[in-house]
Order: C-alpha cells, then sequence, then structure tokens
C-alpha cells in the first residue's frame, strides 16, 4: 500500500515542480473533463487524500476548504505538506494488513447509512490521485507542454528493497 | 493487489460498453495528450498489461501487435479477453507476497540491463491504466459525454470480505 501513496507524492510534487513554469492564468483556467483549473485540481487531490484519511481516524471528515483561500501554487504546495506531514505520512507509514478489513461508516445525502472497508478507501484515494493527474496530462499537452512522466518503474521506489 | 487490478478490469469493460454508443470516427480520431485515439489508448493498455505479465512469467515480451489488426472496438475487446483469460487473469490471481522482490532484467535501448522487482511491475502496471483511463475521460467530455466513474468504493469489490 505503502508504495502506491510514495508514488502519488513523488508525482505530485513533479507537478507542483511542473506548474512553477506555467503562468497563474494558465493554472487557473477552468477546463474540460476534470474538476476545474489545473490548480483547483491538484488541491482537490491533496484535500480528498487527507479527508478520506482523517475519516479514517475515526474523526469527522472535514468540508473541502473553500479554494479561494488557496488559489496560488504556493498555497497548494503548503496545505499539501501540511496535510501530509500531521495526517497523511503518518497513516500511512503505521498502515498494516489487519487494518484492511476494518470498517467505515458514514451517512450518505440521503441519510443512509453506507459502509466502506479501510482497505477500500485506502485503495480508492490512491486511484484518485492517479486518475486525476491522467487529467493534468493532457491538459499539460494542450497547453504545449510535456506532462510529468506516470511511469512507476525508474522512480527508486523499490531500491532500498 | 488483485482488489486494483480487478478494479482496472471493471472500469475497463466499463469504458468498452461505453464506447458501443460512440462513432468509429470518434473513436479513432486522434487525440491530444495521451496515446492516440480512444481505442488506440484502450488497445495500449491491454497491451501493455499483456506485454509485462508475460514478461513476469520469464518469457520474452511481445511486441505490441500493429494497430491496424485490431482497430475495431470489437477486436480490441476480443483481444482485452482473450490476454484476460490466457495470461493476466491466471497470473494475478495467482499472486502472492513472496513473488514481491522477485526480480525481471531487460535489456533497454541502449544495450544495457535494467531490472525491476516484479512488486514494482505490478504496481507500475495498475498506475499505467488508471493513469490513461484518466486521459479518457477528458476527452469523454470533449465529445460531450459523461465518462465512466473512476471511483474505486461502491463498485462491490469488497462485499465478499
Amino acid at each position: 500500500m505503502l508504495t502506491l501513496f510514495q508514488y502519488n507524492w513523488q508525482v505530485r510534487e513533479d507537478w507542483f515542480s511542473w506548474c512553477e513554469g506555467i503562468s497563474e492564468e494558465e493554472l487557473l483556467k477552468q477546463r474540460v473533463g476534470g474538476p476545474g483549473s489545473l490548480l483547483y485540481t491538484l488541491f482537490h487531490i491533496v484535500d480528498v487524500e487527507y479527508s478520506w484519511l482523517v475519516g479514517l481516524q475515526g474523526k469527522e471528515e472535514p468540508e473541502e476548504p473553500p479554494f479561494e483561500h488557496y488559489a496560488t501554487l504556493q498555497k497548494v504546495k503548503q496545505l499539501s505538506h501540511e496535510y501530509h506531514m500531521e495526517v497523511v505520512r503518518p497513516f500511512v507509514k503505521a498502515w498494516t494488513d489487519d487494518m484492511e478489513a476494518q470498517t467505515l461508516s458514514e451517512t450518505n445525502a440521503n441519510g443512509e447509512t453506507i459502509s466502506f472497508r479501510h482497505g477500500e478507501v485506502m485503495r480508492h484515494v490512491i486511484a484518485h490521485e492517479i486518475h486525476h493527474v491522467g487529467q493534468l496530462s493532457v491538459w499539460a499537452r494542450e497547453i504545449g507542454k510535456p506532462p510529468i512522466t506516470a511511469n512507476l518503474i525508474n522512480r527508486g521506489l523499490f531500491d532500498k528493497q
């Protein structure tokens, strides 16, 4: 489980660096086929990862903060790093296989109780980021810039094993 | 490991069904930001999953077959199902954690030997499909059709556990 999170974190940092070379206007431009702008998509990735993991810790999942308060690259990076150090990294590092089958129960918009396995939520979070990064890669080409590689091999993720 | 493959297989089938409602011209139209057309992207996903898993079985990885021979939805589906039954599903079903650290060695284009852990290749294959499906989702909106959901939750993947 840890390796796929580490992959996402590495790819996200690469995209943050990539964004340094893009104008604010391009970063905030509304785009077709994803959550919104390039920057909002990164903000959304950061928020969704954090919120689910807060939920898995048995706490109430926070509402998404207003994007207007975070609508610069530096602020989204800062938020990502804060969430990462406070909640995300410690939780993922402490993950063990016996947590897989634990249940997270929530009330949906219709007032019904819905339940997920913790292992299901973890994989949902992993897939969520990779999916949205696929969208970033299309928009990058539309802007005329090569996207960050999505390759998981050749990132040194398995060097210590 | 199995669950993320099952997620990809389910999402792929959903995209195959989605493609039934799309004209051949749209399916084959070259698009910006991915491997090529919608249909070629699905073909590429199918080919890459199969080729790596053949490699992990200790056999020589096949060249990508000529896309011209598979350039209809029915033929790509057929190829996906053949590969799935022959190689992909049996290999993934038989996967055990002690296979993680096995090494796959290859010669790259410069004649250098490169090595990957089997666990690294498996995760690369998983991320590869999710990434390209993210690209499909942008193109779907460009065509004006809602994409297949990328949600991993609510797919029944954990119902038996």
